[in-house]
């Protein structure tokens, strides 16, 4: 194939052949793999560490025992030591980086008392047990367990399980580092739906986990989507995709060589480049050509631009623009002499590149975002992975007697209106001291008289006027959020 | 069946029997159910209104129109116009506090710059559009239209579009009331599985939305599982589910109140009481059948005691509170002495009511929190309905080219680690000036001659030390947030 019968004018047939099958890539799990995911997690539910073995055996092609699912403690570090310095140096850099850009996501307890004396406010808290998935052969990538693990570490996630199959040749030494720099307690050698399915329901060896999150081939995807409710997931990833958006003033090798990049990851990887520039649309088909030439993943690079690349010729930056808001793509380079004036016309994207001083490898590895990001089109109402991912919310509710008084006959009221009659019921009776328990002898356990005796349980209650307005920054963090001596 | 039925200790065979019925609730969808669901999805998929007017026809029994899908304009206000002055005043006063508790949940965009001029950071933005789905029938609750729809307007959603089946006896009027107080932009008159698709894949009539929230029957879960991906969608709701732990000085007939309020919702619904005072817990039941044979839903909450309710004896308040951990349950009362004192250490729950003056009843309607909560132990992982469900976020990266000679090579290192050599290309192409496009008079249109011509585009990276460290109080929002005019 030559780039050139990648470009195509916008609005014609072709370009929108083009950019419809992109929406489409990987929606088709088939029935049949849900089928099979579904009767390898019952089994795995059902028989524990015996279908996991078995599992790892049949598909892994590699025999374990219940000693050996677990990766020995010290295994980690001891790979981590045995890298190259530089290497040890890069992974603590991307690591740093990543942590420092994270920490900006973390969330604060809070709450407000209103003008009835209410106390009212979330608590925000980390996920007690996160199992993180990684990917095993030729897709282990470092970077992302660096990407997974350490937004589950700022959120403050107790215990971070890490998930990965074993090859043949034993453990892959490079992930087994990237769990230590990262800060994964214990890696169990498992991958495929076996591996979600035990960190879902958990099993002997393996514990429950609260979260699945990381990426994995159709089975891993097929198994998250049906553990869902069950444990949480991150989104379904599907494959990878780049979106160009350049003008006449980029520089056309470096277009190519990012789409390249992008194309390099997979047949279904997606490289597309949307230029009001005809001569930059020659020049950047040029370009893919001679770079795709000395390529070592050139089969794949090819594959993927063949079936999902495109150069699409458009008339104006706003019709660029509005292309990269229909399509949502998980990264969008602005390649424009002005990307901060476009960045505010971009609706829908993952994660957006500033001009042609940023590439997306950069922000591949370590830039500090993260690069787990919504794909196929999910930018429209998917977020990167974050801290945000890793922590739950309990609301906090403390009403006091006058927040009754004031309150309560309306709740009566709009209980009624909806026939739920037990519920006003429920505040009646704290309304008229009368039609509570009885206030004889008999009801010395009850609520009246104890009342005196603990009057701490009213003290806390003191009423601030306007709380319900107050601004974000005066939120203060309730003595809740402390996490008791009982966890 | 008489409540002192449901009295078991702890630990014992039947308290650890029940207890784990109610975690199994509500987890049988049935295949027949979903394999239903998927054809009704495939067909509104392909056919659009007409298969959706003859669903209508066929599962609700009305004769709609094309031009009768949608609620004239001007009839939500007219319904909440025709309401008693009392009830326009509880829904407003409701509405009111739901979105001042709300507000706190506002999150902004940030940004910040580290050491080598990068910028970088998050922009926090609306989806743009959301369905709600709305119950019919005797599930018509305007409190839930106030709880799903006011925390999409305080995210700032563009377009709200509200489903609800149509009765036999036309619109619920105080459907229609709620949907105007709460904001709703559009109210479609369908329900079930084919107005769950219609939200996710637009018919002719309905638009496409971002994120379907609320809840709904085991049709209406089932096809919002199946439509995730598609778009987002909350939770998939359970039952509902009260535990209350109560000490010696609880009022008696106030734990048997709240947990009718409970139990009175549906046969599935569970009411549970722990508590370390066996006289209490005699009482408990006492209070049970005396307040049950005055309730017009005895039917129901006699059902749903009989099936999920339980009284159980336990040896501590701390123990009570561990079974409450294990439970994970939707909505926690903590009818106690010192609520807070045990609130530290709750480590999951929905929602947690403090004290015996805080019932349940009064967070389900006016308190402001959401009563959206998470049901049947998802409560480990997941958070209320809020604000934050209702909004994206996109990674704004923007390197300059000081930041690339200090992190490029770092980033080239660790790409040929992973065998992405072009990943490693991109980068190395903008570290040696020589290797990019040609600097010869050909490339008039390259980066190098552009970039003097348009010095703005770098103007904006101005290096800032010490960003990376920048705390919460002092993020900027970013000029990206702003949305531009091509909105």
């Amino acid at each position: 194939m030559r780039a050139a019968a990648l470009i195509c004018p916008a609005g014609g047939a072709r370009a929108r052949a083009r950019l419809a099958r992109l929406a489409a890539r990987g929606t088709t799990t088939g029935e049949r793999v849900e089928a099979d995911v579904r009767r390898i997690i019952a089994r795995v539910r059902r028989e524990g560490d015996r279908a996991l073995l078995n599992f790892t055996r049949r598909f892994d092609g590699v025999r374990l025992s219940r000693a050996r699912l677990r990766v020995p403690p010290g295994a980690m570090e001891a790979a981590y030591r045995s890298l190259p310095a530089r290497v040890r140096r890069d992974l603590g850099l991307a690591a740093g980086r990543i942590r420092a850009f994270h920490l900006h996501q973390r969330e604060r307890s809070w709450s407000f008392r209103d003008a009835s004396g209410a106390r009212l406010g979330q608590r925000i808290e980390p996920l007690e047990r996160v199992g993180v998935y990684v990917p095993g052969g030729r897709a282990a990538y470092p970077s992302t367990v660096l990407m997974t693990v350490i937004p589950a570490r700022v959120a403050g996630v107790r215990e971070v399980i890490a998930v990965s199959p074993v090859g043949k040749d034993g453990d892959v030494s490079i992930v087994l580092a990237a769990c230590h720099v990262a800060g994964v307690d214990i890696l169990y050698r498992i991958g495929g739906a076996q591996a979600v399915a035990a960190l879902a329901y958990g099993t002997g060896s393996v514990p429950r986990v609260d979260k699945i999150v990381g990426p994995g081939n159709v089975w891993v995807a097929t198994a998250k989507r049906l553990v869902f409710g069950q444990v949480d997931i991150d989104a379904i990833a599907g494959p990878s995709e780049v979106l160009v958006v350049a003008d006449g003033a980029a520089d056309p090798e470096l277009v190519a060589a990012d789409m390249l990049a992008q194309a390099e990851h997979d047949p279904l990887a997606a490289a597309i480049c949307v230029t009001p520039d005809h001569r930059l649309a020659a020049r950047v088909a040029a370009a893919l050509d001679r770079q795709l030439a000395s390529l070592p993943r050139r089969a794949v690079a090819a594959r993927s631009l063949a079936n999902f690349g495109a150069i699409v010729v458009v008339r104006s930056l706003a019709e660029a623009v509005e292309i990269a808001n229909r399509l949502a793509p998980e990264h969008l380079e602005l390649a424009v002499r002005a990307p901060s004036r476009w960045l505010a016309r971009v609706r829908h994207a993952g994660a957006i590149f500033l001009g042609q001083d940023t590439p997306e490898a950069f922000g591949d590895y370590l830039a500090g975002p993260n690069h787990v990001l919504p794909t196929g089109g999910t930018a429209r109402f998917a977020s990167p992975l974050g801290v945000y991912d890793f922590v739950k919310r309990t609301s906090i509710i403390e009403a006091s007697p006058r927040t009754l008084a004031r309150l309560g006959p309306a709740v009566v009221r709009l209980a009624r209106l909806e026939g739920l009659d037990a519920h006003g019921r429920a505040v009646e009776r704290r309304l008229a001291p009368g039609m509570g328990s009885p206030r004889g002898p008999a009801a010395g356990q009850g609520r009246g008289a104890k009342r005196s005796l603990a009057p701490h349980a009213r003290a806390a209650v003191t009423p601030v006027r306007g709380g319900a307005s107050v601004s974000a920054g005066s939120r203060p963090r309730p003595a809740a959020a402390h996490r008791g001596g009982g966890r």
